[in-house]
């Protein structure tokens, strides 16, 4: 039994507590909300984020942050990627002792480029880090917190410190894997969602799944594309991160970045989007990151460019899906060899 | 404007047809169903296998083989892969000037391992054949009819040939890709029916989309093993015909190898499952044959090899699937690097 501190009360953290719970460990959630704090603890619900499922009873929630680290020996950070740098600045100043770090957020910073375990690794104090992990792979929360069977992958600089996290979350119904590819586990995760969003965006349209399954399949060339550029494996794609977390992202109801393209396409405003879904969405600041990206690197990203120009210059989506739809091109390989040769660079 | 057979009158044959008359050209459509035939020219409508859509008016249907292919440049095929033999044979007494083959079925024959393509090259006269092209993608024929985007790949030993086929289908709504791996056309588009009855089966026991997108992914991986071993390119399985009909087929209702797999995991029996199905269902073949390849080639299998299982071995669906979540492996590189070694081999 290890005593862990889960941070973010989301549906995804609160999920995660609860694999950790069943494995016997000492769980303290913790949500910067303390009405939220209180409710859980009075309920033993997360009703907002997670109706109808009864959480362990030994997983307490707790509002002070202090308290919550106190002891542990792991912290699972499940915050929207743009609170990390925060919520790490805080735990300089309440961990004592050296724990493991795992993060479960899926995003890469506009403008700095950074993956969340890099953000970790540049804001946390050395002397209280363990190791940082990311977990990543195809798991809607609402599933995994009804013990249906999930796989996800961790993955870390140091492949001990993903195999140390893999022990803590590891059972019956929740398999994970490791990956020592921490550069492609973290762009797949991020980089889907914005793929997720044009698949959004194609149904909102009442394309069709032939017009989505294009959509993703070409989608998954170029975030593979800007993944080997950026020194990912090109295969870890293909993987439960990549591929994996697309299918599952692209094609639910219970994506939140699928569900925001789905209201483009019928054509809302970002704004209003955003503001109805009162949940982060993590692939429009993940669009933005990857379309400088791409510019930087020089990776033709089509889909990305024609998604930011929806989201941030307006443009028409059913003009941009069309577009995607009709390029000139004749032959598939061209697509495809250009990743060829990122392996081969590789 | 060319002359051209359709041999086929399902609900691919007919969606095929259509979009060769909406692009200017005389399509014959034949079925050996005399009533259907006479039904399709009387009412406009391929009632049984497309209701609700109109065809386009010079698109006629024939009964007679000879009629039917009397004059044409090309012949598209769109039979049960099963049927192939039969009808080259047939098409070897009727067909006197040589024209191209396009076939759109997918399937791989037991025991001989032949692919579609194969078995037409072996039995089609060669004084007749102008070239074999296999066409194939994330296609469903519903959305099709409806003129939805779609995108699809044709391919050919003769790179000349698919372009051919290309320049016959490529219009606005449906987007025509060349790819000179045959071979990975062919095999994707048959193994991944596998696939789709497993993650049938898993939706059928209510495991929900991140268990199914976990086998997805895995079976991606394999059927790309399979393939390289082949001689396919592994990079095609990440194409059109590989991940994106792998998606359209797991994941939509349209599809009948997942909606075998769905009444197999509900508890039927899988006689009673084909027979109520009424249309042929691919991918029980094609789990033989792959099943049988795969010990010949020595490739690892497991989602078939639990299929073949759960088909022919009458093993419960829910012992196969909980056995194929709960593997022991703890790295998932070492699923992948298998196919990374296939790619460097070839």
């Amino acid at each position: 039994m290890t005593k862990i501190a889960v941070l973010g009360a989301g549906s995804w953290g609160t999920a995660l507590a609860m694999v950790l719970a069943d494995n016997g460990h000492e769980v303290r959630l913790w949500t910067h909300n303390k009405e939220q704090a209180a409710d859980i603890n009075a309920t033993n619900q997360n009703r907002r984020y997670l109706p109808e499922v009864t959480l362990p009873k030994d997983l307490i929630a707790y509002d002070d942050m202090k308290k919550a680290v106190e002891d542990v020996t792991a912290i699972v950070l499940v915050v929207p990627s743009k609170a990390t740098r925060e919520i790490c600045e805080k735990l300089n100043k309440v961990v004592s002792k050296p724990v493991i770090f795992i993060h479960g957020a899926k995003g890469i910073e506009p403008d700095t480029f950074y993956r969340v375990s890099v953000i970790m690794e540049k804001t946390l104090d050395k002397h209280i880090s363990n190791g940082i992990v990311a977990l990543s792979g195809p798991s809607h929360a609402e599933e995994v917190s009804k013990r249906h069977p999930t796989t996800v992958t961790v993955s870390s600089n140091v492949i001990e410190h993903a195999e140390h996290a893999q022990d803590l979350f590891i059972n019956k119904n929740f398999r994970v894997y490791t990956s020592p590819d921490l550069i492609g586990v973290e762009l797949g995760g991020a980089l889907k969602n914005i793929i997720a969003l044009g698949a959004g965006i194609s149904d909102g349209l009442g394309y069709g799944d032939n017009a989505k399954a294009a959509l993703i399949t070409r989608g998954l060339a170029e975030i593979t594309r800007l993944g080997a550029r950026m020194g990912a494996n090109p295969l870890t794609f293909i993987g439960l991160t990549g591929v994996g977390d697309l299918i599952v992202t692209c094609t639910s109801v219970h994506s939140r970045n699928w569900k925001a393209g789905h209201m483009l396409g019928q054509g809302a405003k970002l704004d209003d989007v955003l503001e109805s879904m009162g949940m982060v969405v993590e692939g429009v600041r993940t669009t933005k990151a990857a379309f400088q990206l791409a510019i930087l690197q020089k990776v033709e990203m089509p889909i990305t460019a024609g998604l930011y120009d929806v989201l941030f210059e307006n443009k028409d989506p059913k003009e941009v899906v069309d577009q995607l739809m009709s390029r000139v091109r004749r032959h598939e390989m061209e697509d495809l060899s250009s990743i060829m040769e990122d392996i081969y660079k590789g």
